[in-house]
C-alpha cells in the first residue's frame, strides 16, 4: 500500500524521485555557486533536448500559459497577423493570448478531433502577410498531433515566424526545433519534462530573437518581457551572478536533474519508449471497443490518450471507478465533446507496467459501469503491442 | 558537517523541515482531493496571515515581480494617476511597472536609507487625483520599513487604493491589512511566508476588485488577468473542480504547511519574535561599530538588517568570509551605494541561535579583514540584547 495513485493524466505526471528529492533539498541562495552551475547547465542542456544548438533557452517561475503569454506578447506588435493552426482547446487559448496583444488572428481550422490538412495552411498563409504563425504540437484536450515539420516547412516558405506550443510535447514527441525550421518553442515543466508544475520554459531562435529586437513598441506585460530575462539567462550560463527576480530554486535544481536524465536515455530512444507505450495504450483501449478523439490514428499524440466512452458509460462514475482501482486519470477538456472521453497521459518516466497497470483499472471500472467486454483483453492487447516493433 | 551553509539572505531563507518535505512529495494531481483541500485551505490561512477577512486571496506561479506585476496590471487603465512611496530598488521598479500599464507615476522620494515623511506624502496627495499609491513595506535593497499605516490612513483620506509590496514583510513585519485600510497586499513565497520560491500571493481587498470591475479597458497582461484566475480561486476554496492553469502543486502543498505554521505561532507572537531577533542583530552590528542603511533606528526593518562596511573592510573579501565560516550573506542592491553594505536576512523560521552564528561568522571574516574589534563583543551585545525587553 503506497497509499496514494498511480497519476496517469496528461500532467502532472509521475515523476522520478531524483526529481522529488531535488525539490526538498534545503533552498540554497538563488546566488549560490551550485545553484549557479545547475541553472547554468539546466539551460545549456534545454538546447540539447529542444534540439536548438541555436537557440536561446528561457526559465521562468509559472505555468505553461505563462510560456504562451510571453511567447505572444514578446513577438506581437499590435496589428500584427497571426495564423493560428487550430487542434483544440489550446490553440484557441493561444489565439486569445495573441489577439490580447493586439494581434489580427486567423485560425484555419478542423473538426474536434482532426487537424487542418496542409493544403488548408498554405491557402490561409497565401491569403495574408502573417507575422507569426502558432503550432499546438499536441494539444492536451484532444489528443490531436500536429504536423509541425510540414508546417513549419510551409511557415519557412512564406517568411513566416512559427512558434511551436510543445507544453505536451517537448522531451516526449519528436521535434526538430532547429532543423525543422522552427522559430520558438515553448513548454511547461509538468509534462514530458519531468518536473513538478511552476516551470514556464522555451527556447527562442534567432529570427525570433531578431523580431524581438526590431520592436518598435514596447512589450506589453511587465514580468514576460524578454529584455528583463534575456541578460539574466545569459549570465547564468556563463556562470555568472546576476539578479531580476529571484528565480525558483527547488524548481531548477529539479529541473537540472531531470534534463540530465532526459539526455542521459537520449532523444531518439526516448522518443522510441514514447511511441511504444503510446501504441501499446491505444491497443489497449481497441481491443476493449473504446474509439478515441482524433479522427485518424496519424493524427494521435503519443504522450496521452483520449479514448471515448463506450455506449451506456457514465464519465463521472467511469473515473471514480478508475480511481477506486488505484489509478487517477483525467476527464475530457474540449468544450463541446467533454463528457465523451477521458484521457490517459503517458509521458516522461511512464513504463509500460505504468500503463498495463492503467488498463487494468479501466477494465475494472468498465466492468463496474455494466459495459461487456472480454475480461483481460485490454491487457493483453497492450502487452502484444509492445512486443510488435 | 551539514556540507551546506546557513542561509541568512533576505531571501529565499531557512525553510522549515515540514515544508521541505512537502516540496519532495510525489505530485498528485491538481484535482485531487488533497490538492484541493491543501489549497482551499491556504487561500483561507492566507486571510488570517494577511489579516484581511474581507480580502480575495490569490496565487499564482511566479516570482514577487509577477506579484508587483499583477497588481499594477489589473489595477491601472491608461492616464491612471499614480504616487509610489519611494524606500528603494523595489518602489523604483513598482513604478516602471505602473507605468508600463500606462499609468502616470509621480514618485515622493529620500536618500537612500530614508523614507518619504508623511507631510511629503500628504503634499503629494494633495498635488494630483491619483487613482492609486504604492508603498514598498520593506524596500529589500536598503532594509528600510515604511509607515503603512499612517500613509494608508492619508491614502483613505484622499480616496485612493493603498497597494502594499510586502514581499519582505508579510508574515515578519505587523500588517493589519482590513485595519490599517489597505486595498491589495502582494507578496513572495521565499520571504517570511516561509515557502521556496515561486509563488506570487496576494489580498485584494473589495476597494481593489470593485476598481478591477469597473476598468473600461481590458487588461494587458493575458496570464496576470484576474478575470481568468478570480473564479479558480474561488473554486478552489470552495472545494470545487475547475482549470485555467495547472498550478504549482508541491508549491502549494508547502504554502498549506507554512500557512498552518505560521497560524499555529499566532502573528502577534511572530512579529514580536521578529523585533526580538532583529534588535539582536542590529545590536551585535552596532557592538561592532558598524552602521547601517537606515537613517534612523525607527526607519529600520525587522525582517532584514543591512549594515554599512567599516571603513577598509572590501565588501568581496567580506562576504567570502563570512561564507568560509559557515553563512551565506547578501550584497548591496541599491544602486548607488551596493559596495558599501551587506544585508542579513532574519525573517520566517530564524532562530536567535541562527543570528547569534551569523554574528560569529561576520565577526571572523571582519578579523580576517584585518577590522580590529573587541572579540565577541558583536555575540555579547546580541545576547544582551535578546535578553532586554
Amino acid at each position: 500500500m503506497k497509499n496514494r495513485t498511480l497519476l496517469m493524466i496528461p500532467g502532472p505526471i509521475e515523476f522520478e524521485p531524483a526529481v522529488l528529492s531535488a525539490m526538498g533539498e534545503p533552498t540554497t541562495s538563488h546566488l549560490a555557486p551550485t545553484f549557479i552551475e545547475a541553472f547554468g547547465q539546466s539551460l545549456q542542456q534545454m538546447r540539447q533536448v529542444f534540439e536548438s544548438p541555436s537557440g536561446q533557452p528561457l526559465v521562468l517561475a509559472g505555468s505553461g500559459t505563462l510560456a504562451m503569454d510571453c511567447a505572444g506578447a514578446n513577438l506581437v506588435e499590435p496589428r500584427d497577423k497571426a495564423l493560428v493552426v487550430n487542434t483544440g482547446y489550446f490553440s484557441e487559448r493561444f489565439a486569445t493570448i495573441l489577439q490580447r496583444y493586439g494581434a489580427e488572428v486567423s485560425l484555419v481550422s478542423a473538426p474536434p478531433g482532426g487537424r487542418p490538412n496542409l493544403e488548408q495552411v498554405k491557402s490561409a498563409l497565401e491569403s495574408g502577410s502573417f507575422k507569426l504563425l502558432t503550432i499546438t504540437h499536441v494539444d492536451t484536450s484532444t489528443a490531436v498531433l500536429a504536423e509541425v515539420q510540414a508546417i513549419a516547412n510551409l511557415g519557412r516558405q512564406y517568411g513566416v515566424l512559427v512558434i511551436v506550443d510543445g507544453v505536451c510535447s517537448v522531451a516526449g514527441e519528436e521535434l526538430q526545433m532547429d532543423a525543422w525550421g522552427v522559430d520558438l518553442t515553448l513548454t511547461a515543466s509538468q509534462k514530458a519534462v519531468g518536473v513538478p508544475p511552476g516551470l514556464a520554459l522555451m527556447m527562442i531562435g534567432p529570427r525570433a530573437l531578431e523580431a524581438f529586437r526590431k520592436r518598435t513598441t514596447p512589450v506589453l506585460n511587465y514580468y514576460a518581457d524578454w529584455t528583463n530575462w534575456l541578460p539574466i539567462m545569459q549570465a547564468y550560463e556563463a556562470r555568472k551572478l546576476s539578479y531580476f527576480g529571484t528565480p525558483p530554486v527547488n524548481l531548477i535544481f529539479a529541473l537540472d536533474v531531470s534534463l540530465g536524465q532526459i539526455l542521459a536515455e537520449g532523444m531518439p530512444r526516448r522518443f522510441a519508449r514514447h511511441i511504444a507505450i503510446s501504441r501499446a495504450c491505444k491497443a489497449g483501449m481497441q481491443a476493449l471497443g473504446l474509439g478515441q478523439v482524433p479522427l485518424k490514428p496519424e493524427f494521435a499524440a503519443h504522450t496521452l490518450t483520449a479514448p471515448r466512452y463506450p455506449k451506456g458509460v457514465n464519465g463521472a462514475e467511469f473515473i471514480a471507478g478508475v480511481l477506486q482501482a488505484g489509478v487517477t486519470l483525467a476527464g475530457g477538456l474540449f468544450p463541446t465533446i467533454r463528457n465523451e472521453y477521458f484521457r490517459i497521459g503517458h509521458m516522461g518516466a511512464v513504463t509500460l507496467g505504468d500503463v498495463l497497470a492503467t488498463i487494468s483499472a479501466i477494465e475494472s471500472a468498465l466492468a463496474g459501469c455494466g459495459y461487456e467486454f472480454t475480461p483481460n483483453a485490454g491487457v493483453e492487447a497492450a502487452q502484444l503491442a509492445s512486443k510488435t516493433p
